[in-house]
């Protein structure tokens, strides 16, 4: 007979809930969590320019003098691509030899089963009397994530939830199950620079201003180092994502191109600062009478580091002695929803290693779902049973 | 009653030659010259990935031991565009306050109507007796070049025909008529250069490499001067026309960009020297590990010029005597069909101002076209009775 946590896990990858398709798998966590003497609370929100967008609220108030814990994750998955790529279906999770197979298996159905497991051992066990436990589940967080998890820390908070720490369950591995957790992330801005100068035939130059060497400039001092990185963050990082003019005609200067970027930036900067630095790089550059305009494309997510004393430093003793290994403090790799709860309280990600992640044939062995849902318990043991603040 | 000048010009305004339509112009052109003692030959060139042109060769032999001139010019015109636009009927040829109106009127049907006009009036003193004239008519010389003067040249080549001088009758003259002639034009190129790297995540992009810089590296070192002009031209220019990745995701590090150029170079290089060149300063840009590929994009148009001695210099004194200005040398501008006769016979363009030419409301003054008639009717005296050689 297969353990709650894989039973979970097959259940939650037979919805194909690519975002922001929920296909009935916020019920089931309902269905698994309600019996436990969680408080579940259905929560759709919409607008900001995106899809509505289905989210769970779940929690259980123990001791409200003890330990508030929240776990966040997501039910949404990426798109399976082509289905015929697959091994087994995407949305089969079927077991072979050891392993279950489908969209969904590492990037986080399987941290969301985990931890609901993990509480139905608490929950038998008597630990989850010692304090409180809430969930926050969005089926946003793989694109817009507009309407997931911002929203729904800003409802709990409105609710009077005050939460101590936060763990996010996605993949946050490095090689070896426990080897890494993140303490942080780099923040990302994305923007676009606009160059104006005079159209004109290139046989004149002298009637017109060519922007293509001012872009080119612009490019250049872009792509300069910004900083040397800090204690916990590597360097900050600009890309230019594209350069743009569309002009087909060999004898015609254009009148303007364009130029985008994306910035990674660790905690030497605020977006605000940056984006000043850009400006003023921009304005320093060869613009030859050209006209620059800069504008940000899309949201600023900004950089958080949670301190690595506190909670965290419990959260490393339980790991380090339920796998063997002091986790690494990383905070590497894209955004994620722990920018959106890092506002309220200390946040880390903790789960697998995400080597499938997104690819076709994404899968994870039983056995580490198995240990992750153990090391759950433990930290869950922890948290509320030992004073982790 | 109208001059012939006038009259002819009217009548090849009033055939929409819109290239490479030829809407009768070149049978108008053949019922004035026979009657002058000229042997007409209609040519249509086809291929060469382009559509067939029509194409008059018309040419009287007087005295086979004395000058051979021969007179270039086109007889298609550019679109014109919106009609509405137009004060006048851009085919209507009216003449409104001595000024004639339609597309043609300085590109460059007067040219081709004053020549006439002048080879009218030197037939009936008897000049044309002491030597040779000939006339290579083009209707494509707006758009693709391919099967106009180039084959013309060739044609005339075979069929043994040796010139001492040509003359083409585009607009040359800067600000009045008479002050410029082109003794020359710079050659011009267009090229791509494609660069690949390596696709990529903006937040790993170790794992990428970014062609984005390496094309602003190269847009810059391509910008550079390349001469510092030379007695008759100024320096050669390169333009950066497009940049372009069409990469709409801003976490996508792309995998290719390209460039597209375009340089108008002076008699210190020869098409492949400049290429070379440019290939030089693409191996030098840094590239970062990216691979960077160059091809040269339609034909090569090689600079030339007309040494500013012998018949050109007949040429600059009959001028002054006509106008009172001694003509200005000039190379500046695109390129033109005299870039096809520069491989046979020294060759200049002279011709009116081209104020209007391309433009809605092209028009010019009759008096403009008359003066124009008078100063070929002289340049054929001076090269037909003196040693213009
Ligand atoms: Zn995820
Ligand atoms: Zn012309």
């Amino acid at each position: 007979m297969s353990s709650p946590e894989t039973a979970l896990l097959a259940d939650l990858i037979r919805c194909p809930s690519v975002t922001p398709a929920e296909e009935g798998v916020l019920a089931i966590l309902e269905a698994f969590l309600t019996p436990l003497g969680f408080e579940c609370t259905r929560l759709k929100f919409e607008g900001g320019s995106s899809y509505p967008v289905d989210n769970l609220y779940a929690t259980r108030k123990g001791n409200r003098e003890g330990f508030h814990l929240l776990f966040a994750g997501h039910t949404d998955v990426v798109p399976p691509g082509d289905l015929d790529a697959w091994t087994h279906g995407p949305f089969s999770a079927e077991i072979v030899d050891g392993v279950i197979w489908g969209r969904g298996a590492t990037d986080m159905k399987s941290g969301v089963a985990a931890f609901c497991a993990a509480l139905l051992k608490a929950h038998d066990s008597g630990v989850l009397d010692h304090g409180s436990v809430s969930l926050a589940i969005t089926n946003d967080e793989e694109a817009d994530a507009v309407n997931g998890t911002r929203k729904l820390m800003e409802w709990a908070q409105a609710q009077g939830e005050k939460f101590d720490f936060a763990i996010v369950g996605e993949p946050s591995s490095f090689e070896i199950f426990g080897d890494s957790i993140k303490i942080g992330r780099r923040g990302s801005v994305s923007g676009r620079v606009t160059v104006e100068g005079k159209q004109g035939h290139s046989a004149y130059p002298e009637r017109a201003r060519n922007p293509m060497p001012a872009l080119a400039s612009i490019a250049t001092t872009l792509d300069a180092p910004f900083d040397r990185g800090t204690e916990h963050f590597q360097p900050t990082n600009l890309e230019v994502t594209s350069l743009d003019t569309g002009n087909p005609a060999s004898n015609v200067i254009p009148a303007k191109g364009t130029l985008r970027f994306n910035v990674r930036f660790n905690d030497t900067w605020a977006g605000e600062t940056l984006l000043a630095e850009i400006e003023r790089r921009i304005a320093n550059a060869d613009l030859r009478g050209c006209t620059a305009r800069m504008e940000v494309l899309g949201p600023i997510s900004k950089c958080f580091i949670c301190p690595p004393d506190g909670s965290v430093a419990t959260l490393r003793k339980v790991m380090e002695a339920y796998t063997g290994i002091a986790p690494n403090l990383a905070t590497g790799g894209g955004t994620s929803d722990a920018r959106f709860i890092a506002d309220y309280c200390p946040v880390v990600e903790c789960g697998l290693v995400g080597a499938t992640m997104h690819q076709v044939d994404e899968r994870v062995p039983v056995a580490d779902v198995e240990k992750l849902t153990g090391l759950y318990a433990k930290i869950i043991e922890a948290f509320m049973t030992g004073d982790g603040r």
